[in-house]
């Protein structure tokens, strides 16, 4: 197995990405390979084993118009990592990078699964008994039911090979519960989820997604990102104001510091860095895209998320799932 | 002046109802009018002044298939509350029933106002600084352009009157804060927002909302109530993890004892009781929606709304707006 990590994609790159690089070199016996600008990059990594470095100079800048042209040339660490995917040299990349050039390159480069409509962007999000896979959270923000149903199908199978959760429970996020709540997309895509081989729960909201009742929700990557983004400001809008309260009085003060195991508790259920990276599932090759903020754990965490997709087989898996799922329709 | 309070709204009713009415007569001096079964309600009053019971045997309940006209019969409270409106005899409605049923029963009694395409519902989100007006939570899953227009000058008008921000900034939610970003509605609503007389400060996500950074947020009726619902839920499950996490030991359960007025401020912060309700925008009069699970704080806070609202002409203010951006138009 070999995981490409692209040495270039997170916002304080390349530190993170060669302290990741360090720890996997350390507990892995398989080579991971590190993509990037290699004067740079040979020097942090001194004597380490188990670490080779391709290089790519360029790094993914954000642009309105690149075309899909450009996309198949581009000689940055992104696509030269995904490249060396398409060439069969490697199992999966990691990227901190810019989630839409992923997705562009990703397109340009590896291509589409057969079959596979819109390719999805996931994410987990903590739950009362778990996690929730929510998909797609930004790579399209147009939809159509098809493609709903396709991440239902991705993230399901995304949650039992590799969360290795059994008969996934998938919802469809809505404005209410009941069956026939919605907007035109969710109306439409509730029959063809309902009809279905999977394990559909019906419409859900927030306190479904967070209550842990559901394994997968669905939803256009316009909602789906909304929902994110916000759940994420919630969060942080709650810690601050305790934070800031907590400093109020003496006492508020010692109650914080005899409190701060709980608390501690809390932000590993918050922080993305357990979890790593939000897969884009539908292409023909793993890429796994983490926060542009991810440090050393979080990208270390992607590794490892990558490592656990290629050893069940996902991307076979999801192949079948679509091949029969278009065989039934 | 005179509001109207629907005794037969909340899940729990009429008690919370009562309870509001009571504190109201005790604190001002103009009548409240209560709407609801006078041979339940006349007992649980006692004495009490200036509460003034009009009768409504019936109570709204949820249905897929009540029709605008039997909308515009029904004797349930929701519905002769809002008579009173029409019938010039009270100013404002505040109810914690159903919302669809309010919509409904609001568009067939009280009518749209003149140039409205559609009401919205809107919701205060604690932020940093503040709060944020955001509009439509779910009045209508379905939107055009020239609808979120309008939900942002009703909701920069709510903002400006009834909170007092001087020149709100409004915002419109999207998958990302560059222009350019966003589904087809947001794409085309943006230089409608731009090209108006608002203080449109562009594209927002979450961390903008709860950051405080705008005072009014536009959405369409489905997004925004996954954005609501999510970010309810979110908070559940925080406050949820961390009472769980501060009974693991006796040192987190001191902590958290000590730390109690800091959690106490925070629960203030995202107490939907402090607001009470959320306007219904677009209406022939004033209609303000609690949650059904509010109790008499959070219906007495209601009421603080609607008499704030009718003291400085909310209605005339949302008409004048409307119209002036039809000349434009």
């Amino acid at each position: 197995m070999r995981i490409v990590l692209d040495a270039m994609g997170s916002d304080q790159h390349p530190e993170p990405e060669v302290q990741a690089a360090l720890q996997a070199s350390r507990e892995f016996d398989e080579p991971l390979i590190l993509v990037g600008d290699r004067q740079v990059l040979a020097p942090m990594l001194g004597s380490a084993k188990n670490i080779e470095l391709v290089h790519a100079d360029e790094v993914f800048e954000m642009s309105d118009h690149i075309s899909h042209g450009v996309l198949r040339r581009v000689k940055n660490s992104m696509g030269v990592g995904m490249d060396l995917i398409s060439n069969g040299e490697a199992d999966a990349l990691v990227t901190a990078g810019n989630t839409a050039g992923a997705l562009g390159i990703g397109l340009a480069r590896l291509k589409r699964m057969k079959g596979v409509r819109r390719p999805a962007l996931s994410v987990l999000f903590p739950t009362a008994s778990g996690h929730c896979v929510v998909l797609d959270i930004g790579a399209n923000a147009e939809c159509k039911p098809e493609y709903l149903l396709q991440f239902a199908l991705m993230g399901s199978v995304y949650a039992e090979q590799v969360l290795g959760v059994k008969n996934p429970r998938v919802g469809l996020v809505s404005n209410g519960e009941e069956a026939g709540k919605g907007n035109e997309l969710v109306k439409e895509t509730y029959p063809l989820l309902e009809a279905s081989s999977l394990n559909f729960i019906g419409n859900v909201e927030g306190k479904e997604i967070f209550g842990g009742d559901a394994d997968v929700a669905v939803t256009d990557g316009f909602t789906g990102n909304v929902l994110m983004k916000g759940s994420e400001a919630v969060a942080k809008f709650i810690t601050d104001r305790l934070r800031t309260e907590m400093m109020a009085s003496t006492r508020t003060k010692i109650g914080g510091l005899l409190a701060r195991p709980a608390f501690n508790e809390l932000r590993k259920d918050l922080d993305s860095r357990q979890v790593g990276a939000a897969p884009l599932l539908g292409l023909n090759g793993l890429v796994f895209v983490g926060h542009g903020r991810s440090d050393g754990t979080a990208l270390f965490s992607a590794i490892k998320l990558a490592r656990q997709s290629v050893k069940v087989g996902l991307i076979n898996s999801l192949r079948e799932a679509i091949e029969s799922a278009l065989e039934v329709a």
